[in-house]
């Protein structure tokens, strides 16, 4: 993995195995732009939560919403340290020994406070999270009313603290093992659509439903 | 979604879509069985931290293990209050609003504290591990020996305080955007496997990796 960029902060440095961290901006964005949903953690006066969300990028900013009445949102909201981790499986890495056993993954851990999108820039936050399910569709779906706005919270958090740790490849067995008679390799696994599924048939499949479940 | 069991705590307890919520023990067990990696969070001196792993179940309890370098099995096994999440996503919902657009998915949020897992009990945890990726596959792989058990610390979580939240099925819209010209619907997504890839040719592909990425 690159490493010309260093960590950003003690608390993100990666310490274990930390030849496959990376603090590349663009190893983080592909990182969260193929992901729908982060785990965010943050604490209140109940302990530590970890709770997952819907999420998408807009230039240096991860963003979230919710309800205004949920309690992750209204922790976030009133500046409360939230740490945001994103993680793809690939695969199971199947080593000669049971300790090499290990997976391949791409993952992603931001830390920082989050602020409240509002006005304009939160109408088309908004508009970002439809366009990320299909480009087009926010100008298709009714967009959000006066009211349902003003019960949605809009928060971001700036892609300023975080690292990435990615693995890739094959098991990495120890000298001594490569000789058992044991399989060794990866059995790979894939977030994959699936033919799409329509609430009726009023309306024709726009391209993005009818491609979906071709993909992958 | 049934709701026979309440919540064990309040921490626990869903507020948002509370009819989306499930207590019971078998709803949570399907959901971690399903899964190869949980979210664990929790707070140290430098923050609040969100990091993926690996998990897996044995009757009552949920179990983790890493290096005992690791930032994160240190906190833990110090005894830090941890919060431990996996999510399924199952797919996107696509409404005729851009309001109620949504997402599929099996949650589960389980808090606790962790216990070290020592002795035989150690080992056996961690066939469990190797078990989980393949049955029989602990019976073949090299056993952990004296050096790379004490280098890994197995924690558990008891699972007594948890709560899982599942949405299934298509959009729900408002009575009066129903007739809107919007395709609306579910675009499915799946984690499936995909054709095994050797480390070489030496040994004969287990049944279980032949099948790997005909499943699915």
């Amino acid at each position: 993995m690159s490493e010309k960029t260093g960590p950003l902060s003690e608390r993100a440095r990666v310490r274990r195995v930390a030849r496959r961290a990376d603090y590349e901006r663009e190893t983080l964005n592909a990182i969260i732009d193929a992901a729908y949903v982060c785990h965010l953690a943050f604490t209140d006066q109940r302990g530590t939560h970890c709770i997952p969300t819907a999420c998408w990028r807009e230039g240096d900013y991860l963003y979230i919403h919710g309800s205004n009445g949920s309690q992750l949102i209204k922790a976030a909201a009133l500046g409360a340290q939230v740490c945001l981790t994103i993680t793809h499986i690939d695969g199971l890495v199947l080593a000669r020994s049971a300790f090499h056993h290990s997976m391949n993954y791409r993952a992603a851990v931001i830390y920082g406070v989050c602020e409240e999108v509002e006005g304009e820039h939160k109408l088309e936050s908004l508009d970002a999270l439809v366009e990320k399910i299909a480009v087009g569709r926010s100008k298709e779906a009714r967009r959000a009313n006066a009211k349902e706005r003003a019960a949605t919270t809009v928060l971001r958090v700036a892609l300023d603290e975080y690292s990435c740790k990615i693995r890739t490849g094959g098991p990495k067995d120890d000298d001594e093992d490569i000789d058992l008679p044991v399989w060794a390799g990866v059995l790979p696994l894939a977030l994959v659509p699936v033919a799409a599924v329509p609430a009726d048939e009023r309306v024709d499949m726009p391209s993005y439903v009818a491609q979906w479940g071709h993909q992958g």
